[in-house]
């Protein structure tokens, strides 16, 4: 007959099973975060690549691209493997789907790269290709976050995600930055959309702050207490609030030799957060296995019992209230004489209770974390409204909730709230 | 190579399995149901039996034994091959948790009854025995309906939830109405605690209205519209409102009959709930394969073109926007010349944002279902915090929250709200 006890183990076996498939994801985050890395420093050579006719970074950029390969057949080996694996988090679905979106992006590198390699193609859509290509990178990074079963690693995975979508912010000034100095000026609305990016980066980062641990905190902190900081600060004043809106090109190398140097101390940052999700997911499965491994050799001395197997044990679970104490799982393995009986199903019960608040306290804790995943989602659900209503891009949407924010001097998602409050008046709903 | 399409099946495949597993945990929610059913008559008839000395219902009592055993048969065997499936919805953990509480209960069954066959049990205690075998039932429903990742199966389950602890609510006043009639008065506090049940059942039913579909809300409007109905009432008001609190015994009978009509009523539309929501999952699980097929046999076409799978498709996913119209499945399969290429894999795209877009709106509306489930949630935690920190049993915790919901004349969500909210207060904290 099928215990209690058979059910413990079997929930036990659930959170391994659902462990395992979050380190196999944590893996490929970290992978993935390699690869938007290689195709950052591709998308920032590329550009001083076309924007010199060819004759800068030439060379780099066609190493760039072989180490960019190299990151791009570990990510399509751990997505090739994903897709064997069962899927116990309940997110298979959009995950998968994702994947989907972005294959064809990575097949397309070629023929992105042929077009960049005969100058065939503005800066400003290579750098879109590239941000496009990013951004279907960090959707799967999201994703990952936001099926996440286990709140600690959630809460990782969430620091991870907000960190590299604020390096991808970093990267995006990088190149709007560049492209401006070299033009020469800088109107109002350029002067808004760079301070735009730099709010947006901000964010990203508080949030990767609210998450991460005290040592990350510090390292982060380090980062930005720097000497490049400073730099970095007074080329934005210069680019932002140049008199007349006047640029000298000659600073672009330098704010992108600036911007490149905070890029690449910020993937140290990175590589440590992917270290800890790592050690993090191993300590959790590990432990989760010993206590599976105590579990089972409890249901086998039960089971071992033979008689006690076919007859139901006594009506410990009518009894008024439950021992105080908690998990006697010691105690009812060393029980003699009683043959387990009442005594080890008062303990099986109050095991039982102590798994489910537990389990109940780390799907509240979950909420929690996840609430902070909720922005992003509205800003996802505004732009799908408007691209179905008024029949635009994803990056038009993107634009025009934006460009609204920056005229009325709100913050993205409270523009994207107005949006979905005001659904029912959008043209052909 | 892997590609896009393929990912997009694999999102398919996702899909159906956490579709076929609900299928199970729906039909396995349709059992437990009619178990719950079985307990709430057996306790009713053990509490008459109790209360006669033995001399009323011992042949219904030996009868309803029998009927339950059945079905207890059922669950068990339901419950067993629920352990060797593969878990897709990420609260495996939590579903199986639950079954580990109830499963003693359930063998604790034949050790109750025995102490009930000898009247060696006040009504009141046989009483508070199903409840809380019952209450493990109903634990179970709410997860099945908590970890439902189809928002429209959600609904239904949402739906069942609440009419089932609706239900039992009903259940547990007429127990109380018969206790309250048999001892031949009702005071204060006994008043009060009978209003709560009643007002408990109708914010459950409110719920199911909200969720059930026009039909079912038809047949549940006019099972309330009936005779049975207006007698209830006048029984309830009788029993609540009796000058000097002194009750007839003799109504007691008459408020049993009375109730269990309205019980064994309610018992219908339950059934057709269940109904409902089988037919609902094999219209989705249908649907869904086919489409899955679908999808299938274009990936056929596409690798059985050979070369193509070789060599990446051209960049469509870095041309500007997609071709308006979405989903061109259809044409993609009936492209001639270009053998696919190009215009394939623009189709591809529209599909895989098709997919995400339906994808996200899912899981947009799951959000707005599953909130209707967080005032459960909050109740049941701010018990366990009553529990660990002032060291009550659950019943205590509960009652401790009602009686205060009671006192003050609030809501018993509210109550639970401000416990939590000053945790931190709270001894031992």
């Amino acid at each position: 007959m099928t215990s209690g006890l058979t059910f413990l183990v079997a929930a036990r076996r659930c959170e391994i099973d659902e462990l395992d498939q979050l380190s196999r994801t944590s893996a490929l985050v970290g992978t993935i975060g390699r690869l938007v890395h290689a195709l950052q420093r591709e998308r920032g050579i590329s550009n001083v690549f076309i924007g010199s006719g060819g004759t800068r970074f030439a060379e780099q950029r066609l190493q760039q691209i072989a180490a960019c390969e190299a990151v791009t057949q570990e990510v399509r080996t751990a997505l090739d493997a994903l897709q064997h694996e069962p899927q116990h988090l309940g997110n298979g679905a959009r995950l998968f789907s994702r994947v989907a979106w972005v294959l064809p992006g990575l097949d397309g590198l070629p023929a992105l790269r042929g077009r960049i390699a005969t100058l065939k193609m503005p800066p400003a859509e290579a750098t879109a290709a590239f941000v496009k290509l990013i951004a279907g990178l960090l959707a799967l990074v999201f994703e990952a976050a936001d099926g996440a079963t286990d709140p600690q690693i959630s809460r990782w995975l969430v620091a991870m995600f907000n960190f590299m979508q604020g390096k991808e912010f970093a990267g995006q000034e990088r190149a709007f930055g560049a492209a401006a100095f070299t033009r020469g000026r800088n109107d109002d609305a350029q002067r808004q959309q760079w301070l735009h990016l730099i709010e947006s980066q901000e964010r990203c980062f508080e949030v990767f702050t609210d998450f991460a641990d005290a040592a990350l905190r510090a390292h982060w902190q380090q980062l930005q207490d720097g000497t490049g900081t400073a730099e970095l600060e007074r080329l934005r004043r210069i680019g932002c609030a140049a008199p007349g809106g006047t640029l000298v090109p000659d600073l672009g190398p330098v704010w992108f030799d600036c911007c490149t140097r905070r890029i690449d101390a910020m993937r140290l940052v990175e590589d440590r957060l992917a270290d800890e999700l790592r050690s993090l997911c191993e300590r959790k499965t590990a432990q989760a296995r010993t206590e599976l491994a105590q579990y089972e050799a409890l249901l086998a001395t039960v089971q071992a019992q033979g008689a006690d197997a076919d007859t139901p044990m006594p009506a410990g679970f009518f009894d008024a209230a439950p021992a105080p104490g908690g998990n006697e799982l010691a105690d009812a393995s060393g029980a003699t004489g009683s043959r387990y009986g009442r005594h080890l199903e008062r303990s099986v019960l109050d095991m039982v209770q102590e798994q489910s608040r537990r389990l109940q306290a780390m799907s509240d804790e979950l909420a929690t974390v996840r609430a902070s995943l909720n922005e992003r989602k509205v800003v996802e659900r505004a732009k799908g409204l408007l691209m179905a209503h008024r029949r635009l891009s994803e990056e038009e949407a993107h634009k025009m909730l934006r460009q609204t924010a920056m005229n009325q001097n709100r913050r993205l998602v409270e523009v994207a709230e107005s949006v979905l409050a005001m659904a029912e008046f959008l043209p052909g709903h």
